[in-house]
C-alpha cells in the first residue's frame, strides 16, 4: 500500500516537472526580449570583463608579498625568500596585467573610445604598481605599529598582521589607492568593496591616507572619496567622515569637487562620530568625541565632545520586591 | 644528542595522543545523550534541509540571469543570449525546486503537517518565482539609476553593479521577497541574512520596498519585517527601521503585527537615524537628518534635524609648545 | 589590413611584456631586501604557523557536532547519530591538535622560549577544549530560546539556528573564550574576527557572557576584552561596551586591567548606546535606551533613556504646490 502511494506520489512528481519545465522558454524569451531596453541592465558584449574572483586573488597575493611567511602554509627561509618572492610577484604582474588590460578595454568599449594601446598601458600600469610594493610595504609597518600602540587589548604584531580587520582594511585601501593614482577603473572600487565586505569598513580608494593610520574595531566606518587625512590618525568603529546633504538634483554637479573633510596629524575621532563637508578641517592633534556631529572646522589641539546630554533616570521596578 | 632528543620527543607525542584519545568515546557519548533534551537543538531525521551553499548558488545564478555578462567569463553576445539564459533558467529551476521542496518538506516534518503535495507545490512555487524575473530585471533597473543619481562618487553604472554593496543587498532582498510573498519557508530569510554577512545590511524579507530604492554604504541598516517604503527612497549607513521596545513579556504576542514604519515616497533618510513603531509614518518628499531618533509620524514635505547639540570646545594643548 | 593591425599589436604587445618583466628582478631585490628590516613585517622562519582556513573548518566542525544534523547534507539518525558524531569530534581533535600546537609553538618561536612540550601540551588543550562542548552546547541551548523569546520576528527554533548572525557570533565566541581560558594563543582571536568579518559583531574572547545571551541584527556591536555580563541579557545592533580613551602614551600600561564595563542580569541595552569604562556597573534589569552615553555606572531596575532630544522640523516645500 505505501509503496503505491510512493509510486504515485513519483509519478505526479514527474508529471508536474514536465508540464512546469513547458513553462520555462516563454520566461526565457521575456528575459532575453528586455535586454537591450531600459529595462535592463546587460554586459552582452565579446570584450571580457574584469572578474572579482581574479581581484580577491590578487589582493591576497599582494597580501602574501607585503608579509611573507603570514599567509602561506609553504616553508619559508631566508635562503629561498628570494625564489619565493620573485615567483609571486611575477604570477601577480600576469594576473594583474590581465585584469587591468580587461579593465581598459571595458571602459573603452563602454565609451566608445579607441583602445589601441589598451593591452600595453595595462601592462605598463600593473608594473608601476608592483614597482610601488617596497613602498606600500613600509607605510603599512607604520600602520602595524599604530595599531600596537594604539590598543590595549592587542598583545603583539602577529595578532594584528592575522586578524584585526582594520589592518586588512588598510591594506586593501593602500593597494587601491595606488590604481587609483594609476587611473585603473573599476579595480580600486572592486578591491575596496571587498574589504568592505569583511570589515564593515568603506573606504573610497580615491581618499587620501598618510602613514601610521589605526582604525580600531572599524564596524561601520565610512571614508568618502575626497577625504584627505594626515599622518598618525586614529579612528574608532562608526566613524563616518562624509559628504554635506544634497539637493536631489545637484548630485552630477558634484562630481569630482572636494566633498569630504580633512583630518590633520594625529587627530583621534571616537565611535560614532560623523564629520561631513569639503571645507570642513580637523587641526592637528584634535580629539573629537563619541557621536560629535560636525559640518564646521575645529582648530588644531582642541577637544570636541557632545555636552553631555540629559540622561532620564526611571525606578521602574522599584519596591516591587525583585531581586 | 639532538636526534635522541627528537626521538623522544616524538615518542612522548605518540604516547600522549593514544592517552588522549582514550578519552573521547567518553565525550561523544556525553554528546549523544543530550540529543533530544533541552540541552540540545538537532535535526536528526530523515527528511534532508535547505542548504546554505545551494542558496548561495541561486543567488549568484539569479544575479547572472537578472544581469546577463557582468558576472560570468562567458562570452555572451545577442547571438547565444537566449541560449545562455535557457540553460541558466533551467538549472536554477531545478536547483530552487529542490531547495524549495526541501524547506517546505522541513516545515511540515517541523510541525507535524500532511506534506502531501510538497512536491508539487515546491515546483509551482519555483516557477512562480522564475515568472517574476521579468518584473524584478525592472525593478532593479530603477534601483541602478537612483544609485547613480544619488552618489557623486559613481563613476557608471558598470561599477554600481559591479561593486555596490547596496545594490548587492536590494538584489538578494528582492528575490528574497518574492519567495516570502510565495509563503516559502526558511529561504528567504537564509538569503537575506547572506547579504546581511555580506554587506552589513540587514533588510527582513517581508518587507515592503517601492522602486528607485537606494541604500548608500548601507553598513549598519536594518529594515523591519513590516517596514513599508514607498518609492525613490534612498537611505544612508546605520539607519535602523525598527519596532519599538517591548516589554519582556510581549514578544510573542506582536508577531505578525505591524510592528514597523512607513516611509513614504521620495524620503531621505540620513545616517544613524532611528524610525520606530508601526504608526510611524515619514510623510511624502520629508528629509530625516542623520542620528534623529523618531517614534511618532513626520507629516509630508518636512525636514526634521536634531537641534545642533552643544559641543563643548577645550583648547586642550594649548600653550605647551606643540606643534 | 585588419590581420596586419592585428598581428603588429599582438607583436608590440609580447615585446612590451619581455620588456616589462625584466623590471621584476630588480623589484623583487628590493622586496627581499627590506626583510629583517623595521620597514618589513615578515615571518620568515621553518616553524609552521596557525592557518586561518583549517580555523575555519573547526569552526564549522564544532557547530555541527553542537547542533546535529543542521548543516550537514549527511542523513543523520538515532540509529548512526554516536557514529556521526564520533567521526566528527576525532576530525576536530586532530585539526584543532595540530593548530593548536602550532599557536603555542609560534608564541615561543617569537618570544624566545624554551618549547619542550608544545606538542604535549597543545594535544592536551584540544582534548580540554573537546571535554567542554557538552557545557558550551548546553549554554546555546539558552542563548537559542532567548532569541526566540526576544525576537517577535521569529518564526522558529531553526530558522534561528540557520540563520541568526547573532548566533553565529555567540557561537563562535563561547569556543574562542574557552581557548582562551585554556591560554591558547592566536587562535581564539583569528576565530572571533571571523565572526566579526561574517556578522559585524566584534566580541573579544576574553569577555565573560552569562547564559541566555541574544543580540539582535548585531552590526557595530564591540564587546571589549575585559566586559563582563550577566545572564538573561538582551543586545542590539551598535552597541558599543568599550574603554575610556586613553591619554596617547598610556595604553599600554591598561593591558590586562580591567576597562570595559560590567552588565548585571537581566538588562537590555538598545541599538546605538555606548557604555565605556571597567569602573561602570549597570545593574540587573536595568534598560538602557538607544543612542545612550554612558562613562557611569547605573543602580538595578532603573530605565536610562536620552532626554528627548529637539528636533527640527521645517516645512521645505509648503506651498509650492508639490504634491
Amino acid at each position: 500500500m505505501e509503496q503505491a502511494v510512493k509510486t504515485e506520489e513519483c509519478r505526479r512528481d514527474v508529471e508536474t516537472g514536465h508540464k512546469l519545465t513547458g513553462e520555462i522558454p516563454e520566461v526565457v524569451r521575456r528575459l532575453a526580449a528586455s535586454c537591450g531596453t531600459s529595462d535592463c541592465f546587460d554586459h552582452v558584449s565579446p570584450v571580457p570583463i574584469p572578474s572579482r574572483e581574479s581581484v580577491v586573488e590578487i589582493i591576497q597575493s599582494v597580501r602574501r608579498i607585503l608579509f611573507p611567511g603570514y599567509f602561506t602554509q609553504t616553508k619559508i627561509d631566508l635562503l629561498n625568500l628570494e625564489y619565493y618572492l620573485g615567483q609571486e610577484v611575477t604570477t601577480l604582474f600576469q594576473q594583474l596585467s590581465t585584469q587591468i588590460v580587461w579593465s581598459i578595454r571595458h571602459d573603452c568599449f563602454r565609451y566608445e573610445q579607441a583602445c589601441s594601446q589598451c593591452s600595453e598601458t595595462g601592462q605598463e600600469k600593473a608594473l608601476q604598481f608592483i614597482q610601488s610594493l617596497p613602498e606600500i610595504r613600509s607605510v603599512l609597518a607604520t600602520d602595524i605599529r599604530a595599531a600596537y600602540e594604539g590598543d590595549p587589548a592587542s598583545y603583539g604584531f602577529d595578532e594584528i598582521i592575522f586578524s584585526y580587520p582594520g589592518l586588512f582594511s588598510v591594506t586593501v585601501y593602500r593597494m587601491a589607492h595606488r590604481l587609483y593614482e594609476l587611473e585603473v577603473p573599476l579595480l580600486p572600487r572592486i578591491m575596496t568593496e571587498y574589504a568592505h565586505s569583511q570589515t564593515g569598513i568603506d573606504i573610497h580608494p580615491g581618499a587620501e591616507i598618510g602613514e601610521s593610520f589605526f582604525i580600531d574595531h572599524g564596524t561601520g566606518v565610512v571614508i568618502g572619496e575626497t577625504t584627505r587625512i594626515g599622518n598618525r590618525v586614529r579612528l574608532y568603529q562608526g566613524v563616518t567622515l562624509g559628504a554635506l546633504s544634497l539637493p536631489r538634483e545637484a548630485g552630477q554637479l558634484l562630481r569630482a569637487k572636494k566633498r569630504h573633510p580633512t583630518i590633520e596629524d594625529e587627530v583621534i575621532i571616537y565611535s560614532g562620530a560623523t564629520i561631513l563637508g569639503g571645507d570642513t578641517v580637523i587641526g592637528a592633534r584634535s580629539i573629537i568625541g563619541g557621536n560629535v556631529w560636525l559640518t564646521e572646522s575645529v582648530p588644531p589641539d582642541t577637544k570636541v565632545m557632545l555636552k553631555t546630554p540629559e540622561l532620564v533616570f526611571i525606578g521602574h521596578r522599584t519596591g516591587d520586591g525583585h531581586g
